[in-house]
Parts: structure tokens; C-alpha cells; sequence
């Protein structure tokens, strides 16, 4: 963890208005180009441990503006259309469909200023920085979406995160990250009349942005109670992981994209990436099922999904299988998993190793009004301790098997929640019982490609406990 | 009509197992490369003009199979996948998404097969090169389609006619194609087991291509009453034509495919094609409520469109529009309409054309037992009279306002349709009335692009008549 948090400091820290790069400044992996990444998996970090460095990455976005609205320009769209891979803020992916079709990125970045918002109350930077930001995306998906006959805002022919799908209707998770973007810059520019007025927004404008997020379509298949990825997705024919011998992965690199785009196969978290940051927008039920329908189908050819895994395995109460891909996640370069450590290391995964510990095994949710943790240990840690900003505050959380207990370091008291129930957060340390997990039977996943033994880090953290690290 | 079809035979009448290429060899358009416009529209005139021409060019289907095969295999496909573009049989398109996705060109060949057999029956042919080129393309769907839980066989992320949409789940074109050529492999695979076993032909093979054809899944929208040319079309946004200016035609030149892709714009007859090719799939009300649907929908960016429109407005009694239609397919390049003739001759449109007389304004189908006419003339046509070669007998239909004259000029007497009336046509030529057509409202274009003027062709008819021409 400690080699991951000194890289993310590394690449992200001095950043000062310059984008964080996928391998930071380790290689020549990605040709230095920055991606969606960025804001999702490492900013979510520096914000609970370094606000003011996530600050200055969001003010680099801020300062490629222009070159998002000449992208959303060309492709007819009103707003900002960051680009999928960049150095300087122009689109620099040559395959639309796995490029500028997944405008999540757009959403990505917003969440990444309402989460920074939320976690700093920085109320200059949202007058500066934020709103534009917030605005100008969420015109972006208020002309890239239309309401159908029905009344539902659709968002059709977009890519979302899983990388073997490409250009489809109605991603759940995008559609999902655009509600929130679009109700968030209204509040917001509500909130800050005389900015938003000085953008331009009109009263009608941020209603139709209201309208939209209240009116955002989300498929749902009925008749197998989950969440599609996509529209249609749940009616595809399953990849045939049984007989996909494992040299054949990356599957990208031995299949045709034709084959992949149209079969249950998912190279990396999407929907279930949703239920991490929209966990409002998912029952406890839903996301039990989402998670196991999407388990055997989750093929893991990207870095940029054993982590959110994790931190949704411990969610739904499987914290052995939550702790596998916190190993995997965290050792993606220590232990050179994908052979390919010497084009840099990889930044998201070691920041995602980060959340699977706080938000999987701390539970730590924010957002939502409240600052709330549902800890959960899985055998073979037997303490998990983290400190992290929020509001000014400094907190540091313990977790040991049944047990949690939460401290004040600086700050004004505040309210936490632990496991749905708010206390208030003084200069006392405050303890409070773990509830028993009722666990379910260990989904699977596809033939040959469960997460790895842990025995590796097993190994590793003996002898470093013994002083031979 | 005589500049279209002297054209025609100069490209395919001595092609002698050589493909024709879009532009024939008149120019170099396109690269010399055959496409499915060959089986398509220039292919029905020659099976009914000349068709040992057309068994020519079927011939090299058969020829280049082995590159099929391979390409299919690529693919992880069975059965033979038909390229796209192509001289000597390999895949040449550098854009999969509107290429090798395209996958109806297979049911294309499969279709000019069945439609020779039908016309010939030459069982010769079907021995040694038709029931192959069936077989391989049933092979094809079989393994590209797959039956979902609720038992129908889906056919997902391909790219049909239209070259506005592509990647698109059970495109209605595609999948009535692929049932055809399903449902025919599998008869004449029954028909002729001593050739199908040499192929590998096992009786669980054509009973799993029969299910597959008798489960094919054909979305249909309720609300609207119409079929989506894919599903989910109908709930896309439509092109906002009203603000496409004259000169932003080819659409594709000036906008990004991105929106092409996820809007309701058509560059050319697709579920109107699957319409004049399985007439048998749709009732009168809907072919009816389908065509009112596409036509302001439709630009015609493609001269694969025109004819097509021409045959289903005459269909559905929209005569004089299809007269305009008619003019446009017919001048193409007498006209210079696309200012592009300088490439080559548009073979599809000039072959478009006689098909736009004879299915149009004769209403001619055939391949489902029996040879039907259904004839209504237009305004400003006084007289229409084909010859066409059927099963070994040479017809001549000579149509004028309200009455037709159907002729055997040579062979064996034939029973033939006329509006839904069978007769035995034999040495005595024998007329009908033709029942007046009641006529709807004209169905209006997209914004600019309605048919042009049919002005400039009275004129040349008129210095034609008087000796100038």
C-alpha cells in the first residue's frame, strides 16, 4: 500500500495545472497520455489524502476547456467533450469507438469536482473551477441524450467503461454518472447565480438539465432481475470462456473486436463500477445480483478493474473473494502481474488498491450528505487502519475483526455514520460493534481467470515483517 | 433504359467467373472492387435477361469460397464470411464497422442463388456450385446467430444496408435474409444428399438451420405500427434535417459517424429493400405503414436507394413518386446526378432502374412458386413493355393505363399471376384489367431531398422522339 500511496504522491502531488499521466511519470506506457484514469481512480485517493494536488488536477481540465469545446463542437454537440487520451487536451485516440465514444469521461471528471466539493466544501475553487466544469459537461450530455416517445431520456451509441463493448445504448453506468452530473450542475449553478449567469446558464437551461436527470433512462432486465451493462446486453450470447485457452488473454490481442463488442464478455468493472459510485441509485438486492451475474462474465484484461471489484465483493458481504482482488490490485506492478511494469506502473491500480482497503473493507461511502463506513474484515487481516481528510478534518479509522474505532485527529467534531447508524465524531475516540456477515456462496469467475493466489503476498509480508523485505 | 442495360451487359455478360465490379469496367470508382450490389441489383436483371451471365458471376463466388472460408475462420465464424469489397476474394475494406459487419452480403449471394435456381432451374448449377455457396452461408448465420432464453434466434452487432447505421442487433434486413438463405439451405441440402453429405451435411445440421430459420427474431414496433430497421431504431433521435443544409449532402462528408450511427437517418432503402426481396414477410398494411415511416427518413446518399424507393412506392400506390424515383435511378449518370460519373457508371442504379420498371411498374415477383405480376402505370407513361427469360420460356408484358398483355413468346405454357388471379399462359397472347389503385397521401422526403424533377428526362424523351437526341 505504501508503495502504491508513494507513486500516486509522486505522479500527482507537484502536478500544478498538468495532467497526472495512467503511468504517471514511471514510462513510456501510454505515451505519457492521460485518461479517464485520472479522475476516477486516482483522484478518488488524493482527495481523501491530498486534496489540494486533486485540486490541481481538475484545474488542468479546467485549463484544456477550450479544447473539449472545440471537440464537442466538431461532433455537433453543445458543452465540452474531453477527450479519451490526451497530453495537452486534444483528442489524441485514433479509434472513435473505444475513443471519443466513451464520453464517460465527462461524467468521470464532474464526479471527480462533486467529490472534491463534497470533501473540501472548497467553495473558491467551485466559484472558479468547479461549475464551469460542472456546466459545461452537463451540456454536453443534455444535447448527446433526447427524450423518446415514452418520456425517457436516452443516451444512445456511447461506449462506457468495459472496453470489449463499444458504441451502445443506454450504459447504465454512463447514464447513471450523467444524472448525476446534470442534477449537480443544476444545484449548483442555482446555488452560485451570479457565476452561472456569467456562463451563460439560464433558468431554463438548469431545468432541462433537472428534467433530464429525473427523466434518465436506466435498463433493467426484468425477467433475470439485473442490471443489462448496456441495452440488449443481457440477451447476448456468453463468451465461451471454456474454451478460450488461457494464452488467448488479453482476449483484444486474439479475437476480433466484431466478436467481443457482441458477447457477454467484459473486459473490465462497468456496471459494477456503477454500484461503487452510484450506490444510491442500487438496492442491497440489486447489487447482490448485479454482482454475481457479472462475476463469471468479468474477464479482468485491464488494471482498472480488481479493485472496484473488491471494493464491491466486500459490499455484498465476500470479503475473501474482495480481499483476492485487493492483492491482485495492489501487487499489479510489485509482482509484474501483466508483464509490463517497465512501461511504468500502474497509477489507477495502485490508487484502486487504496479504495479497496478504505470504501471495500472500510466501507467508507461519501457524498451522500453524510460520511459513512460499513467496515468489514476479511480473515487474514486481522487490523486495517487509515487515516483520511474530509471537511477539514483529519480522521483516522481502525478496523480489527468485529470492531471498529474512529478518530479525530484535527478538526471540528463531526457526524460519521457506522453501519447506518450516526453518531457524532468528537475528541473522543468512538468504538462501535462490526454486524455479522451473512456470506453467500463465492460467485465465480470466467474458466482460468479467478484472481491469483495471495500466497505471493503472503510470502512478501513475512519476510518483511522478519526484515528481510 | 437501353444506355442501362447495354452497360449491364457490357460488364457482366462475358465475366466469364470474374466478379463485376460496381462501376463494371468503365471507370475507376471504387478500385475496380465488387461489392453486394452485384447480387443485389445487377444480378436479378441478368437472371431474368441473361442468365447464364448471371450463373458466370456466381460462378466466382464459388471460385473465391476457400478466402471466404478463411475469412470466416478469422472471424470465429463456420461457414464461408464473404468480404465486403474485393477483386480476387479477400477482404479489402479497412473499416470493419461498415465492411466485414456487413454481413447480409452473404445472404446476398444466397439470395442471387435461389433467385437463379428459381428462374432457371438449373440443377446442374445447384450440384455443383449452388447448393456450396448455400451451405456455406447457412454455416455463416448459424454460427453468428444464437437463440436467447426466450427461444428466438438473434442476430447481433451487424451492419446492414444502410451505411448510416452500423453494429446494430437484429437489423430486420439481415435477419429475414439469413432466415431465407437458412430455410433454402437446409431444402436443398434435403433435396440433394448425395452432394450435401459430401459437404459434411449431417440431418442435424439442416434441422438446426430450420429451427434457427423458423426462430429468427424480427423486432416490430407496437406503438408505431412499423418495423424498426434495427432494434431499438425507433427510439433513436431523428437527424435534424430541417437545419442540414443542402450543400452538408453526402452527410457523411460533413458529419462525424458517431452521430450518423445513433440518430434515425437513412443513406439508403434497408428495411424498404427487405421489403421488395421478402415480400412474403410483411402484410400489405405494413409494407403500407413501413414505407410512410422511412421516407422522410431516407436521403438517398447512396445510389443503391432510388430503385428500391421506386419499387415499394409503385407497391404500395404511390405512383407518381415512384416515377420521380424511377428518373432518378435511370439518370444517374446521363445526368451526372452525383457528379461522379466521370468514376464510372453506377451499374447498381442503371440495373436499379429496369428492376424499378419491372417489379416496380410490373410488380414482378417471383421465387415463391409461381411468377406474379401486379401492374399499375403512372401518369405520363402511356405504354411499358419488357421481355423477360423465366424457366426456359421468353414473356413479353406489355402494360398501358388500365389494361396488361402478357405474351409466351417461347417455350412451354406458364402458369402466371396477375393481381393475385392465376392464368395459363400459352400460345394465345391474354389480357387483364388492372384494378385501379387507390392512392394515400404522397409521403414527404427529408427536407432537400426529394426526388428531383423529372423535367430534364420529358426533354431528352422529347428530342429522343424528335430525332435530335
Amino acid at each position: 500500500m505504501r508503495f502504491g500511496l508513494f507513486h500516486i504522491l509522486q505522479a500527482g502531488a507537484r502536478a500544478e495545472n498538468r495532467p497526472i499521466a495512467a503511468k504517471g511519470l514511471t514510462g513510456t506506457g501510454y505515451d505519457g497520455h492521460t485518461f479517464w484514469d485520472t479522475e476516477s481512480f486516482v483522484l478518488p485517493v488524493l482527495t481523501y489524502t491530498q486534496p489540494s494536488a486533486a485540486a490541481d488536477a481538475l484545474r488542468w481540465r479546467h485549463i484544456v476547456l477550450p479544447e473539449a469545446r472545440r471537440h464537442a463542437a466538431d461532433l455537433g454537440l453543445a458543452g465540452a467533450a474531453f477527450p479519451w487520451r490526451t497530453i495537452r487536451g486534444q483528442e489524441t485516440s485514433g479509434y472513435w469507438p473505444a475513443g471519443t465514444a466513451a464520453f464517460h469521461v465527462n461524467a468521470d471528471i464532474a464526479d471527480a469536482v462533486i467529490r472534491y466539493l463534497d470533501a473540501t466544501e472548497d467553495t473558491e475553487f467551485e466559484r472558479e473551477i468547479g461549475l464551469e466544469l460542472l456546466v459545461e459537461t452537463a451540456r454536453l450530455w443534455r444535447s448527446l441524450g433526447q427524450h423518446d416517445a415514452a418520456g425517457w431520456f436516452r443516451i444512445e451509441g456511447v461506449t462506457g467503461p468495459d472496453e470489449y463493448s463499444a458504441v451502445k445504448d443506454n450504459n447504465v453506468y454512463t447514464n447513471l454518472m450523467a444524472q448525476r452530473n446534470l442534477s449537480c450542475a443544476a444545484e449548483a449553478a442555482v446555488r452560485l447565480t451570479d457565476v452561472a449567469e456569467a456562463l451563460g446558464v439560464t433558468t431554463e437551461e438548469t431545468a432541462s438539465w433537472r428534467d433530464a436527470a429525473a427523466a434518465m433512462y436506466i435498463p433493467f432486465d426484468e425477467r433475470l432481475g439485473v442490471h443489462p451493462q448496456h441495452e440488449g446486453f443481457t440477451d447476448y450470447a456468453r463468451w465461451d470462456f471454456a474454451n478460450t485457452p488461457e494464452d488467448h488473454y488479453p482476449l483484444l490481442l486474439h479475437y476480433p473486436y466484431f466478436q467481443l463488442y457482441r458477447k457477454q464478455v467484459v473486459k473490465q468493472a462497468d456496471l459494477v463500477l456503477a454500484m461503487h459510485l452510484r450506490p444510491d441509485a442500487f438496492s442491497a438486492e440489486q447489487k447482490a445480483s448485479n454482482f454475481a451475474y457479472y462475476e463469471p462474465l468479468t474477464v479482468r484484461d485491464s488494471s482498472l478493474s480488481a479493485c472496484t471489484q473488491a471494493v464491491i465483493a466486500a459490499e455484498v458481504g465476500q470479503l475473501d473473494l474482495a480481499h483476492d482482488y485487493l492483492a491482485e490490485a495492489a501487487l499489479m506492478d510489485l509482482r509484474d502481474v501483466e508483464h509490463n511494469t517497465s512501461d511504468g506502473v500502474h497509477m489507477a491500480s495502485l490508487a484502486g488498491a487504496w479504495m479497496a482497503l478504505v470504501a471495500g473493507f472500510g466501507g467508507m461511502r461519501a457524498g451522500a450528505g453524510s460520511l459513512t463506513f460499513s467496515p468489514q474484515l476479511p480473515g487474514g487481516i486481522t487490523e486495517l487502519r487509515f487515516r483520511l481528510c474530509y471537511r477539514g478534518r483529519k480522521l483516522r479509522v481502525t478496523i480489527t475483526p468485529g470492531r471498529a474505532r474512529y478518530e479525530l485527529l484535527d478538526g471540528e467534531p463531526i457526524a460519521v455514520v457506522h453501519h447506518g447508524k450516526e453518531f457524532q465524531l468528537g475528541k473522543r475516540p468512538n468504538e462501535h460493534d462490526i454486524p455479522k456477515v451473512k456470506v453467500g456462496p463465492r460467485p465465480a469467475q470466467p474458466a482460468r481467470r479467478a484472481p491469483g493466489s495471495r500466497s505471493w503476498a503472503d510470502q512478501l509480508a513475512a519476510s518483511l515483517r522478519a526484515g528481510r523485505g
